[in-house]
């Protein structure tokens, strides 16, 4: 059996964005329950250069749709990367669902051999579909749901690996 | 197109274990710079009642032994879980790419409706084998590899994502 390129990254996108929000919820609640301002949440950092927990997820919400457009043929919407609260990062991350749930399967068709193209600052990176898909799309966008939980559990709010992972569907 | 159940997990292991290889060894060399015992990362951890480093990279290579194993309808080999030092880390790692490398694409086929079951400490869970894939195995292992990732860092040693992401094949 196989999996398309829809398959194996729409909905995949959508249950851990989904996680997220609840990991993000959770995380409010901790706050408000010990009087302390959710937002400080947002600039915590893990090492003093490394990205900042609203980056974390304003990269999450970026892998994912950048995955859809480019397997779609599309641009994607630009958001702005300018929350600096938690509700703010919790609407980011509704409006990326939104958009998400926007997709149709048959508009990752096309065939094996297209080539996805990603600019970085360093470079300009062809890859295969299925390439981009594997060894790109979900290992960068699981990156930063994971470096999310990490700086929230690292700050003290009580989750667990049954957040990150959430109801995955029983036969 | 499509991934099979064996594209999108055996490649995908395969080159995030072999970064995870990397980023441990420059561990071990940024601890030897700054004259410190390489071992002392084994038993970081990002919050008291975390996993620590060495549990990360475990349970990561059990993730990816126990995809394979399910997938292919096989029982995986047992891993006792006793390394306490980065070169019996980098080991483990190592048996796990072997390991993985044993498998030949034919041994994931059969149907779309099969179902495989997990036994985590609190339950029983049957999930069909694409949604295994896609939201139990590819996330749980990217889960621990980036947490390992995030204690590095956390730790000092000089490695950005790049070194997470690899070298992707590219056109």
């Amino acid at each position: 059996m196989s999996l398309s390129l829809y398959e194996v990254t729409i909905p995949t996108f959508l249950l851990s964005l989904r996680n997220l929000k609840a990991i993000l919820e959770k995380a409010v609640a901790h706050a408000e329950a010990r009087k302390f301002d959710p937002n400080v949440f947002v600039s915590m950092r893990l090492y003093p250069d490394m990205l900042p927990l609203n980056r974390q997820v304003q990269i999450a919400s970026d892998a994912a749709k950048g995955a859809a457009a480019r397997l779609s043929g599309t641009e994607p919407p630009k958001f702005e990367d300018t929350e600096t609260t938690m509700p703010e990062l919790l609407a980011r991350v509704n409006k990326t669902i939104d958009y998400l749930q926007s997709f149709k399967p048959e508009q990752f068709g096309g065939d094996d051999s297209r080539t996805v193209t990603i600019k970085t600052p360093r470079a300009t990176l062809n890859f295969k579909a299925a390439d981009f898909v594997r060894h790109w799309a979900l290992p960068n966008f699981f990156f930063h749901v994971t470096t999310t939980y990490a700086l929230l559990r690292h700050g003290g709010v009580e989750i667990g690996k049954t957040d990150y992972l959430g109801q995955v569907p029983q036969v």
